[in-house]
């Protein structure tokens, strides 16, 4: 039998149980992979810390040139850009097929990468940059070939789904939600990359270059952490029917394709809506297969490796067997929307004087703007010590670009005039307080 | 642009919408495949039949065997044994790859025929035989190729959902729930092949085939059905947080391969729980990934159309570009375990003569057969016109062998010896009536 060269840039969490699971399960992978599979050589920076006992010191190299030149499957686990893609690169052009789980670099360099791996006629895989365990890559990639995708609107950060978990469930504010994900080892100390979205974002840019077969990078995906959820807008979803996620939402409209990544409430029959702590899920709606939903672990050392080792096993089929990975996948030219024509339902939070007629007069500012209402709710009235009492008014929109309703809450900001209503006095020009707006997903 | 000759048998629902599909989508297509996807023919039994518009009747043929004997890939879409497999095998001989929905010749003659395609050196895709759109057939051939599956559990046929679905929101009988599905067109006049659980038994069959590499026909996957689900049943399962369903569940058990398709308690937090209707989702349990789930429609037109065409995609790929589709699966040689040896939670439902000490003597009955139990509860006691009240008894137990709940069930309708308390006759034997026995998923 055959045997293939693997080379594995990287020793950390993921790259040991890769490695576990190669030696566990050799024979097993030999007959699917219809090869060997002999790992050449482990390239960290430092070969002298401490490792997990699945990796075997002899294996250690700080020479990753070395090992890339030697392989036929270069698995690249560093993560980061540099010198992750030098190192890809470098393997490409020396021939050896490539699986990375680097998702910062596909999103930044996606389109290099696969250009890259066509000149060379090598392939490219990268299954676990996206959801960890769950074939997203593969579903797009491969499964949905057949069909045109509608929308891709997935739950992809662990880290934020367990912050917003731990405020649904458990009534913490972010601060402290954030600070138990920290202790359990859930966020890291900088937690930047999670609660401001921009891990997800990546990972939207991703789906969307394969869902829609356009180039789509980082800069092109409307980004906004969950940094200002309040416990008081996530108990108010909740008596509405609504959970707060971080959702990631790549649609295909009439002019172009609208990508977001945000805190939205989620419906709560809907299936992103039972997605919890380090679960990932997928939705995508297309033409003909209607929706479908994948579901699974999206992080953690064995399930992104179980995702990694599939890729490792298909390039492998195709060094001993012949053929390619599906490479005609950026051939579309569908322009990305600015963020300010992208469209949404939205839910705005707002304190107004509880004088007669203002109800009137802030439906006119939206109507005036062309933003369609679909429910009103008044929470509740607090007594003020000055003047008027004020409400807490609930208004969800239908569609309506981000731009209407920026222009909207501008207006609304500026205060709103009332008419003096028979017998009274002219309350004049009332301010109005926004205290939150949202996206709303449909069922 | 080099073309592929297709050849499509059948055009029913699925391959009307094949046609319209690859028309509409024609350049799209040609750029995934590689190729141009040319329909050469269209074999019907009857041409004169009346056929869906997006049908050509210029492509119509009742000579199957030409427009096979010219096909780059044949599309059989005609169901049923023969003259399916005979095609099958012919347009493989020829050199053709297969692109086939086709579940029951694949749960009976799936060996023979991925042996064909190997001999052949010819694909075989089969995506749209399980699931319809769930790409559950890529999910564990290629997804999971770098894992080692422990269980998949399904839920695999419309019809008997939308019963059960039925029977669990309105209170339907089953006839009801059976008459409305016949009406709205989910259930054939005949509806034995989804009702007795037939059609989740082939799917059982090919994914078990598929996640545990061996050879499993139908008759290996032990069977049952809905008829005999009494709303009682539902209704009692309702109050203690389970939905019933039919589960297709293969296990790898420590000695072997445990197959079943039943009714099964699912509890409400199961991901199998929030299943309906014609939707279908399979849960996969493994050893790297944890839990994968994989959700979707499970039958209609154009989502199965959509799973055709993606293979036909993965197809034409490799005729262009080289390579075949995973082809070394069948290589495990793990034994099929007998329904007897299979292991569940079981859940019986018992009518009891109210005598002190009866309690005891029935579960002392479990204890003899080693049968754990997890829960009694005592429902309600209905007033009888001679002797004794009688209790209805709900036993849950753990984890049992399905030969020792037989046993216990045999020795329980014998009867049960009950010892007189103090000051009180001797209650003799007493007869326990059996009403239902059902197995209990676990969360």
């Amino acid at each position: 039998m055959e045997e293939l060269k693997v080379a594995l840039l990287g020793a950390g969490t993921v790259g040991s149980q890769v490695v576990r699971l190669l030696e566990e399960n050799a024979e097993d992978f030999a007959v699917r992979a219809g090869a060997k599979l002999k790992i050449i050589g482990i390239a960290v920076r430092d070969t002298s810390k401490p490792r997990d006992p699945a990796i075997a010191r002899s294996l250690l190299t700080d020479d990753a040139e070395s090992i890339i030149d030697q392989a036929d499957i270069v698995i690249e686990l560093m993560g980061g850009i540099e010198p992750a893609r030098t190192y890809i690169l470098r393997a490409m052009a020396g021939g050896a097929s490539v699986v990375t789980g680097n998702k910062a670099l596909l999103a930044e360099y996606g389109p290099e990468i696969y250009d890259a791996a066509a000149a060379a006629d090598v392939d490219l895989y990268y299954e676990a940059a996206v959801g960890g365990a769950v074939p997203i890559v593969y579903g797009l990639r491969e499964s949905l070939a057949g069909d045109n995708v509608l929308s891709v609107l997935g739950v992809l950060n662990g880290t934020t789904n367990y912050i917003l978990d731990e405020m649904t469930h458990n009534g913490l504010s972010y601060a402290e939600a954030l600070r138990n994900a920290q202790e359990l080892g859930y966020a890291e100390a900088d937690p930047t990359a999670d609660v401001d979205g921009f891990d997800a974002a990546a990972k939207c840019a991703i789906l969307a270059s394969l869902a829609f077969h356009t180039r789509i990078n980082l800069e092109d995906v409307h980004t906004h952490g969950i940094r200002d959820i309040t416990p008081e807008q996530i108990a108010a979803a909740k008596r509405e029917g609504y959970v707060v996620k971080l959702v990631a939402s790549a649609k295909r409209r009439p002019h172009g394709i609208e990508l977001y990544v945000g805190p939205s409430l989620v419906p709560q029959g809907h299936p992103l809506s039972t997605v919890h702590g380090a679960y990932n899920a997928v939705v995508i709606d297309s033409e003909a297969s209607d929706r479908l939903m994948f579901y699974g672990p999206g992080a953690g050392g064995s399930p992104t490796a179980s995702a990694v080792l599939s890729d490792v096993v298909a390039a492998a089929n195709k060094k001993v067997y012949g053929g390619h990975a599906p490479r005609e996948l950026i051939y579309g030219e569908l322009p990305v929307l600015s963020a300010a024509e992208s469209r949404s339902r939205f839910q705005l939070r707002m304190a107004v004087p509880d004088v007669v007629g203002v109800l009137a007069a802030i439906t006119s500012v939206f109507a005036h703007h062309g933003v369609s209402i679909s429910a009103v709710a008044q929470e509740s009235v607090l007594p003020e010590n000055k003047g008027h009492n004020r409400a807490i008014l609930t208004v969800t929109t239908h569609e309506a670009s981000q731009r209407a309703l920026e222009d909207t809450i501008a207006q609304l900001r500026e205060g709103i005039p009332v008419a003096a209503s028979e017998g009274q006095e002219d309350p004049g020009t009332l301010p109005v307080e926004i205290s939150s707006f949202i996206r709303v997903e449909e069922a």
